[in-house]
C-alpha cells in the first residue's frame, strides 16, 4: 500500500457517486498504486443525504456547498458526479483552485461549456479526466491494442449503438432526482449526450476523428409531468438519435441510441471492420471479445468468442483466475488506477477533458444536423 | 399431385437459375399444390451451357434467345433469373405475350425500368412476383404475423443490415459471369440494389412505407480490371451504402449494406422494436426467431430464441419434425408454393412487381441522397 | 448427368421414406455422380399409401409385399426405411438376392439381428450402408478431418447427448403409425436405439472403439394406451438412457439421451476435447462448428464459431454461396452421393452394416448394464 | 451502517482469502446489514505474507498460528480460507472456542473429517457456513425460487459439469503454494472435491438428495514433480471424474468435472428439466439465466435468455441499474450479507456445515464407486 496519499472530494451521491466511490475503495485493494486514495469529503446539498452517503462509503467529512469543497486545502482531487448542468462551473472553479479534476461524462451539456472546462484545466495544468469508463472494459482495451498493432489493417466500417427501453411509458415523469436525464435544462440533451457520447468516445479512441455527420433525432413522448414544477411540460430531450458519419481515415459508420428499444436494458454494441480483421463487443456480455481474423486458416475461419478473464488480458491479472468474470463497476476501478499511475509516471491517462470536448463537438454536430437536415462538419477539439 | 400443369420457361442459369429450378422441383414434393409445375424450357445464350443446365435440372428443351422463349405458346410462366440489365425487356415482352412473370430481385436497375415492368404486367393482368425470398423464411413470416396481430404495438425502431466481405481484395475483377454484380452497367448499382433491396423489401412488408432517407455510399476500390474489356476500369458501383430513414408510421430506422465487413458472409440482420414487443432475426441462423415480449412476467423477461421448426410454424409442417432445420433454398420453395396457391385462390401473393417498384423507389432515393447529401423523399409506388 | 442408372426399390413411406427419397432426387441435381438414380418402385403394405407416395416422389411402380420387391430383377438397390423390426428380414433377403442394401438406423433391434445382416451382406459381397446421416453434416465431417489430421492431439474427453421432449405427456399412446418408436416390440428399445445410437455412431467414427460402459435407464411413464390393441399396456422402452464409458484410446465419455428434456426438440450435441484442440457441434444449429485451438496466440484464444457454408467446407461447394446454410435433409443427400461415388471408385463409404453392428453392440451393452448395474464390456464388431 | 460490529479472524491469504476479504469489505457498502464487519486479524504462517495481506485488505493485526487466532477473545468469527487439510482442525477448535465458523469448500477432505466439524459446530451451537458461493449467483438463486414455486413440475433430469483445462501440461508440478490442489494429501481429492463438489451442492439445493451413484475417475498424468520434495512423485488426485446418479425425487442426472477439457477455463454449467419448465445456467456468463416454459404460447416457445440485472432479480437492486452485470466475487458478498442477516433474524443461511457434509458424502461415494466399479449408495448427512 502506497505511502503517498491523495485526498479526494466528491460532488454527487447518485448512481455515479456510488460507482466512483467504489472505484476509490477497490483500486488500492487490487492494484499496486503510487498513491493511497483518501475519501476526504463528500458534498451534497442535502446534509442528511451527504451524511448517510459519507457513512456508507467512508468519507471523512461532508460539505453542502461545492464551493466550500473546492476551497478546502486538504483536498487534492475534485471528482464531479453531479448532474450535467453543474459540471462546468465546478470544474472550472476546481481547476482554478489548482485541484486535479475528474468529471463524469458527458463533459458538459454542450461544447461551449466543455471548452471553458478544457481551457481551465489546461491553464491550471492540472491532471484531468472524464469518466468514459468503457475504454477500460478489458475486451475494449484489447480492441484498442489490436488496432494499434495494425492487426485490422485499413478500416472500412465502424458501427455502434446503445439501446435502452426504460422511458417507453408515457407515465414516467421528467426531472428531479433519478430523472434529471429527461430534463433538457439539466442534461443538455437526451440520448445523444447520455448514450451516443459513450459510443463516440470509444469510436474516436479506436478509429480516430469523425469529420462529418448526418443525423436524425426524435422525441416520441412529447410531454411529461415535470417532477419539480408538478406540471405537464414539453419534453426537450431527444428520445432517440441516429447518425451516419465519416471518419478521417476514410471509414464509414452508423451510430444509434435510443431509450425506446423494447427488450434492451443497456445494450451498447460496437464493431469495427478492417481489411484483415474485425472486432466486436457488447456491454450485455462485457467480458467477451468477438474477434475475426482473416489470416486464420481458411477452413476454420470464424468469429472467436474470447472470454477475457486470463492473466494476460488487460487488467485481469489483478482480479481472479481464468474463467471468472468481472462486472460493470470494475471499469471505473481500472480507470482510477490508470489515473493514479499516470500521476506518478507523468504520462497522460485519457480520456482527458480535451477528449471529452471532442466528443461534445460530435454530439453538438449530431444535434445540429438533426435540426438543419444537412451533413454537418465536426470541429476539432 | 395436381393434374393441372403449369409450364415454365426459365431465363438464366446462374446462382438464381439453380435456386429457382430447385424450387420448381421441390415445391410439389412437399406442398399440396393446385398446379404441377413442368420445366418446359430453359434459355441461355450459350447452347452448351443451356443444354447442360437443362439436363441437370430436367428442363425438356432449350432456347438460346429469350424472345423465342417468350413466343412459345406452350409456356405459361416466364421466370427471369438473368442479370439485372435484362429484367425489364424480358418482363415487358413476357407480359405482353400474356405470360405470368416471376423476376429475380431487384426488379430492375432503377425505378424507371421497374415502372415499365409494372405497367406491362398490370396492363396484361398477368400474375407477377419478385423473388424477394426472405419474406418466406419461416421466422420472418412469423414476425409479419406478430406485427399484423398487433403484438408489437406502436413501432419505434427498425434496423437492418446486410454485411458481406467477398469483394475486399483489390485483385478481384469486375464484370462477366459471376462478377456482373460489380459492373454498374449490368447491375444498376452495387450493394444498394443487391443487398439493401432485400432489407428494404422486408422492412416495408413488416413496417409500411418509408417516407424519406438520408444516405451515404462509398466505393473503396476505385478501379478494377474488367473481365469483358480486359482493361482496368473505374468501378461504378457502391461498395457500401447506409441510410437513415423515417417510416410513415413514425418509426425511425437505420440501414446498412456492405461487401467490406470482414468476417461476415451474408449477414442479413433485422430488428423491429415496438411498444410491447421486439423481434429480431438474422440470415446466418435463419431458422431462429428472437422475440422479446414486455408483457411476460417481469422477473423472467428476456429474449426468446425460438427454433422455428415446429408444425405450427409457417411452412414447417411440410418439412421434417421439430428441431430439424431447413436451409436457404427452402425460402424459394415456399415462395413458389405460395405463388401457385395464389393462382388458384385468386389472391395475390407478394411481393408483386408493384412491391418491387416500391423498393426500387427507395434504393433510387438512397443513391440520390448519397449524391445530393440531402434528405430525399421517397415516391410511392 | 450420368448415363449409368441405378434402380432403387424403397420400403417404407414414413419420415425416413421421405428423407431418403428426397436424397435420391436431390443428389444428382447437386453432385456429379457416376450413376443416375432411378426411383423404380416403392413398397408399402397399404396400396393407397404406396400409390400416393409413389405419385408424390416419382416412383415408377409400387409393391405391397417387400418379398416381391426384393425379387424384382429390375431393382439393384433395396433401401429399408420401414420400422426397426423389419430391417433384418428384408436386408438379409435383399442381400441374398444380390441387391445392394441401404438401411435406416439403428441397423436392427439388437446386435443378434444386426449380426445376421452383416453376415448376409458380407457373404453376398453387396455394397451396404446404414443411414447414420449425421456423419455427413459438413461441420461434423470437418471434425473428423481435424481428428484425422492430428489437430486435436491426445483425446481426453468426449461427451454427447440427444435431448427431446415430445413424449412427456402421459396421454400420448404407443404403437402404430408415427408412434412405433414407443413400442418396444417394434423398436427394440427406446432412446437407446433411437437417439444414443446416433451419438455412438458419430463418437466411434471420430474417437474409435468404446471398450466398456456403465449405464442407467428409466421409463418415466410406465403405462400407455397401445394404438394397436386399444388397451393400456406397460411401456417397454427406455424413456431416458445415460452412460459413462471408456474408449480404447484412453479417453473418457458421458452420453445421455432422453425424450423428457423439456425445451429441447432434437438437441444432439457433441464435444471432443484433445490436448491441442477441442471441437463441438449441435444439431439445432447444424451449420456451425465450434472449434478451439490452444495453439492460437494466447491473448486471442477462444471458441471459434465457424459458419460452415464456404466452398472449401465439406460438401458445401455443391450448394449455394458462403453464408447460406443448408438444412437437415442435405445430410442424406450427401450420404447418398458418397454411396454412389463409392460404387464407382471401389472404395467403401461408411457407415457399413458392420459399423452399424458395432453401434448395436454398444447399445446392447448399455441396456445390459442398466439391468446388471455393472460395468459391461463392449464386444467388437 | 450498523452499530453492532462483528470481528473477523481470517486464516489463509490465497485466492479465497482475497475473495472472502473482498466480501467482508463490500457487503456493508451495498447491503443494509445488522452488523458491521471488522477485519480484526489475519493469520498466516509466513509473517511477511500476513503483514502484506493485512495491509492490503485492512486487517488490524496478524497472527502466525491459527491456535492463537482462535484463542483471541476479540474475534467472533473465524473464516477458514486455507487449504483443505487444515479445515477440520481449525473449525473444530474454533467451534469449541465458541466462534462462529465460515469455511471454504469443500468442507473437508472427506466425510469423516466433515462429520467431526459438523459435530463440533452443532455441539457448540455456533453459526456456521460453507462457502459454496454459486448458490448466490442471482441467476442460480432464481432457479431455486422457480423450483420452490413449483414452476418446473416433476423433475426428470439434472445435468452439471465443471470443465477446466489448466493442468493439461505434464510440466506443471504438484504441491506447494497455488498448486496444493494437485497434492492429494492436502486436497483430499482432485476435481471431485474441487469442482464436482460445487456441482453437487447446487444440485442438492435445487433438486434434493442424491441416493446412489456410479462413477469413473482418471488421472491422465500419472507423475509430476512435487514442489515440496523436489522429486517426481505419483499423482494421487483424480484429473477427471464423472458420475451418473439418481435423486430421491426420481430424477436422473449426469455429472462431470475435469481439468483436461481444452478450451474451458471454469465452465460450470447446470440444467434442470421439469415437466413444465427447464432452466440452465453457466458460469462463463453468470449473469444470464436460460429459461424455457412449456406453458408459453406454442408458436413462441423458446429458451429465454434473461439478463439478470434488474431490481427485482435476487440481490440486484443493491448493485447498479438494469443491463449492468456483476462479476464472480459478488457471489461471496451476497453470501456474507445473507450470513450476517441470518445472525440477526435467527434464521439459518445455508449451506451449513451439515450441507457441506452432505456434499462430502456424495463425493466420497463417487470416489468409492470409481474404485469398486459399482453403484454406491449415498449416506444421508
Amino acid at each position: 500500500m502506497a505511502n503517498k496519499q491523495l485526498n479526494i472530494g466528491l460532488v454527487g451521491y447518485g448512481f455515479m457517486g456510488r460507482a466512483h466511490s467504489n472505484a476509490f475503495l477497490q483500486a488500492p485493494r487490487f492494484f499496486d498504486l503510487p498513491y493511497r486514495p483518501v475519501l476526504k469529503a463528500m458534498c451534497a446539498r442535502n446534509p442528511d443525504r451527504a451524511k448517510a452517503f459519507a457513512a456508507n462509503w467512508g468519507y471523512e467529512s461532508i460539505e453542502s456547498d461545492w464551493r466550500a469543497l473546492v476551497a478546502r486545502p486538504d483536498i487534492q482531487l475534485i471528482d464531479i458526479a453531479s448532474p450535467n448542468d453543474t459540471h462546468a462551473e465546478i470544474a472550472v472553479a476546481a481547476a482554478r483552485a489548482g485541484k486535479m479534476v475528474m468529471c463524469e461524462k458527458p463533459l458538459a451539456r454542450n461544447a461551449v461549456e466543455a471548452k471553458h472546462m478544457v481551457d481551465a484545466v489546461e491553464a491550471a495544468k492540472v491532471p484531468n479526466m472524464v469518466w468514459y469508463n468503457y475504454r477500460r472494459v478489458p475486451a475494449v482495451t484489447m480492441i484498442k491494442s489490436m488496432v494499434d498493432a495494425g492487426r485490422l489493417g485499413r478500416v472500412f466500417h465502424y458501427r455502434a449503438k446503445f439501446l435502452q427501453d426504460w422511458t417507453i411509458s408515457a407515465d414516467l415523469p421528467q426531472g428531479g432526482e433519478g430523472l434529471w436525464r429527461l430534463d433538457v435544462a439539466v442534461a443538455g440533451s437526451g440520448v445523444t449526450g447520455d448514450l451516443l457520447a459513450h459510443c463516440i468516445d470509444t469510436a474516436m479512441w479506436l478509429n480516430g476523428p469523425i469529420t462529418e455527420v448526418t443525423a436524425m433525432t426524435e422525441t416520441f413522448i412529447k410531454e411529461r409531468k415535470h417532477n419539480l414544477s408538478g406540471r405537464v411540460e414539453p419534453v426537450g430531450i431527444d428520445d432517440a438519435s441516429a447518425f451516419l458519419c465519416r471518419f478521417a481515415n476514410g471509414s464509414l459508420a452508423t451510430f444509434e441510441a435510443t431509450r425506446y428499444a423494447r427488450g434492451h436494458k443497456a445494450l451498447y454494441t460496437l464493431e469495427i471492420n478492417g481489411e484483415h480483421a474485425s472486432a466486436a463487443w457488447d456491454l450485455h456480455d462485457l467480458h467477451r471479445l468477438q474477434f475475426f481474423d482473416h489470416r486464420d486458416e481458411g477452413q476454420l475461419r470464424g468469429w472467436k468468442s474470447v472470454h477475457v478473464t486470463d492473466g494476460d488480458h488487460p487488467y485481469m491479472k489483478r482480479w481472479w483466475v481464468p474463467g471468472l468474470q468481472i462486472g460493470y463497476e470494475h471499469t471505473f476501478t481500472h480507470q482510477f488506477a490508470d489515473f493514479l499511475e499516470s500521476l506518478d509516471s507523468g504520462s497522460v491517462a485519457g480520456p482527458t477533458f480535451r477528449d471529452g470536448l471532442a466528443t461534445d463537438l460530435v454530439t453538438d454536430a449530431v444535434l445540429r444536423s438533426a435540426q438543419t437536415r444537412r451533413w454537418e462538419p465536426v470541429a476539432s477539439a
